[in-house]
């Protein structure tokens, strides 16, 4: 029922060499081919009249079909492989970011101005007028990317070490969409009363806080507590980014099948981190908080249950009983789970055009090609299917924005904005089944969002920036 | 008695037009030198038959002088000042680092690669294997630089914010000189047992830490049980850094004298993190316990003084008395103390060919020109004197050698064999009063500190990386 396509996470680079004889790439590719391998560049790295040596790009639906593939390429007797490389480890070897000097520092005055004892006099300025923190220092432009490792993708705890390749990502993704210096900070504690004291005792270098991967309940309190603590904004990314990216979507999808939010019955399946903040949000969008069913591992969150969790409390319903009867007569599925939990029969007992968003990732909810002829729109998390949830989309130009104007921090009235602006980027012609969210890589989506999210601080009133 | 020169932490840029008339460059630079500013470039930015328009650099040697020069300038009615610069502010707007992406991130495949899903494999391999956190992440080469802001530069206790210029210069010379990747961490919080706890928490994404301007005694300890419970390197650079230097300097001083360093009498004034630091160095070194006397605010260190602190008691000697009693037949005299304290007559009361090191930055305990004649070899902590003490010549070696054998901390051996190969880069025909210790732009110095950190650590056996 699970179906896994070759992609780039598990990429090898394969260099051989094999003789000079017509056939024999043919030979080659057709064995790849059979192990189920995705072929992509074939670089010709020398050729004599004997010999030919290549490198090839070839990716793998996971590491053991990856080794079959290498197998069935050693099975070629004239073949020889000279190496082989995962292309996923070798791109993180060493890290992905460094620190980069703005500042020449090649004489005795290049020291003297940027260091002792130049530097004093910056150091004085700042004690004296503590908002020249912002225009002295790096701070206006600085975000830490913290976790403590306990809900690392959906791998779960894996620790803070297990968690810096996310962190480092994020802060890659940070720098290459908006232009933010990002850094990360892996604590090394899962209390949150020591996880709220770390961050508020970092915070001076840092003009934003961007929460990452941290398991919910705990992440709500968290994150509560530090805005409250911190006049930087504090956003907890697998909360509201999630939620602002999924309510884009869904603004576009509802157009496409013409219902109203107001008027549609929702089902998100998840009820952690992601899971209540949709809920959230949409409620805070105009979905009717009636028609909205929160469904956990235990089914439906019904008022009648014990032992509840503040904000499953919020979203509890009278109604009671599994995730195939909450799917029933549903208008939208909303998926932030588990892999293969929906069933075609669950879709087929939905309102008709229903929606789904099927984000558990890299294997969705349920796979798109077994409910096609079902659904009117389909999403998932992944990018080689239409319509990818991705949180790129959001963080960059919320920071960005946040960041631009000096808000105090980042409302629920900038998040909807944000989701209305990237839904806005497609316009009606546009629109389409499978064309509801722009791509990561669509440039206008930073711009996009840094201008709502500005534009909407400044409304409210929260900016501390007097350009 | 304290003199300043014009130096680049006072360096204005100032543009200005004049009529293109013979004479007037000359009534400028008059100006400017009457007013006691130093003429660095002097720019053409455009001439027309009627005007000319230049880009002057001056440097003065406060922000009052600075004003002045700009006084005398406007003094000269055919002159018509356009703008002026404070450089060192303007060097240090927005910040001196970034972080910068090792990795493109420009299409589905890279962010598949660098992100979700393929980041995972990362995470469970660190997970599963912790030690290749060193591999697959930035720890390996990155190093927080810490403070408190407690002690700033000689500033004192200007706070987190205001010791971000310090910490994030130190990062930039990190980078410069050792391409190591430093970030600052400025805690908000002066409490020993929470900068304990939040450095050990922050730990798991740096390769090392790097303790500074944390004031005394609370330094001591802190380095002390960061150093117990970390299994990377914890360096205080304004102990350990500045007895490093001093030791060097000394080693090549006392050859210039043909003093033994296990005879000489040696006095330190300042009794904070360098001087107890300096102190303990030197006697691992080979100097006479009882021959070293350390002076504080209120004279000698004596054993009948009471409420010694751990550290002072450690130097606490039978004499009593002033820092003038102290300095009567002293060989050396180590001032990391306040400007002015010395006068000529004390230094006359020393031995034959007295050696001074007035560290006071930027002004030192006596001013070399008082004493020229009297002394065999002076030193201070500035770049436009001989013999500049200056902790660039050690830090970033240390930590290079640290991360590039992984040791698991760095002894008092490595310091010293650290300060021996600094010494050792001045041949015997080299050596001179004026030639002590190499310049900070001396790229063999961070190449010989690095292979002698590296041998030490392998022969004390303190490494944990096996290429």
């Amino acid at each position: 029922m699970t179906k896994l396509t070759p992609n780039a996470s598990y990429s090898l680079a394969i260099e051989l060499s094999y003789p000079n004889q017509p056939g024999m790439l043919a030979q080659i590719t057709s064995a790849i081919a059979q192990a189920g391998g995705n072929l992509g560049d074939i670089l010709l790295e020398s050729q004599t009249l004997n010999l030919i040596q290549r490198r090839l790009i070839v990716d793998a639906y996971s590491s053991e079909q990856g080794e079959a593939i290498v197998q069935a390429l050693r099975g070629i007797p004239e073949v020889n492989i000279l190496t082989v490389c995962d292309r996923t480890f070798e791109l993180h070897r060493g890290g992905k970011i460094r620190i980069q000097s703005r500042i020449p520092v090649k004489s005795q005055s290049d020291l003297a101005m940027a260091y002792t004892p130049g530097v004093g006099r910056i150091c004085r300025s700042i004690a004296q007028n503590p908002e020249t923190v912002y225009s002295l220092t790096i701070k206006a432009n600085t975000v830490a990317v913290v976790t403590d490792g306990s809900a690392v993708l959906g791998l779960g705890n894996l620790g803070a070490a297990g968690a810096l390749p996310v962190m480092e990502g994020k802060a890659l993704l940070f720098k290459e969409f908006a232009d933010i210096d990002a850094f990360p900070i892996c604590l090394d504690t899962q209390n949150p009363e020591e996880i709220i004291t770390a961050v508020k005792q970092i915070a001076p270098v840092f003009g934003g806080i961007n929460l990452e991967d941290i398991s919910a309940p705990r992440c709500f309190e968290i994150e509560q507590r530090l805005k409250q603590a911190l006049d930087i904004p504090v956003f907890h990314d697998d909360q509201h980014g999630t939620a602002i990216v999924v309510s884009a979507a869904l603004f576009n999808a509802l157009s496409l099948v013409k219902k109203a939010l107001a008027e549609v019955k929702i089902v998100i399946n998840g009820a952690g981190a992601a899971g209540i903040a949709i809920g959230r949000l949409l409620k805070q969008a105009g979905a009717n908080p009636d028609q909205i069913m929160l469904c956990d591992s235990k089914g439906i969150i019904s008022s009648q249950r014990d032992h509840l969790s503040t904000e499953k409390q919020e979203f509890a319903v009278k109604a009671n009983g599994s995730l195939a009867d909450a799917m029933k007569n549903a208008d939208i599925f909303i998926g932030v789970s588990v892999p293969g939990i929906v069933t075609p029969e669950m879709v087929s007992s939905m309102a008709v055009e229903p929606i789904i968003m099927a984000m558990s990732n890299p294997i969705p909810e349920i796979q798109p090609e077994l409910v096609a002829d079902q659904v009117a729109v389909m999403a998932t998390g992944r990018s080689d299917y239409p319509n990818q949830i991705n949180n790129v989309l959001a963080f960059p130009g919320i920071f960005r924005g946040a960041l631009n104007c000096r808000a105090s921090g980042i409302t629920v009235e900038m998040c909807l904005e944000a989701a209305r602006s990237i839904a806005s980027l497609i316009s009606p012609e546009e629109l389409n089944p499978n064309y509801i969210i722009p791509s990561v890589f669509d440039e206008r989506v930073v711009t996009a969002v840094t201008e709502a999210v500005e534009k909407t601080a400044t409304k409210e009133g929260i900016t501390l920036y007097h350009a």
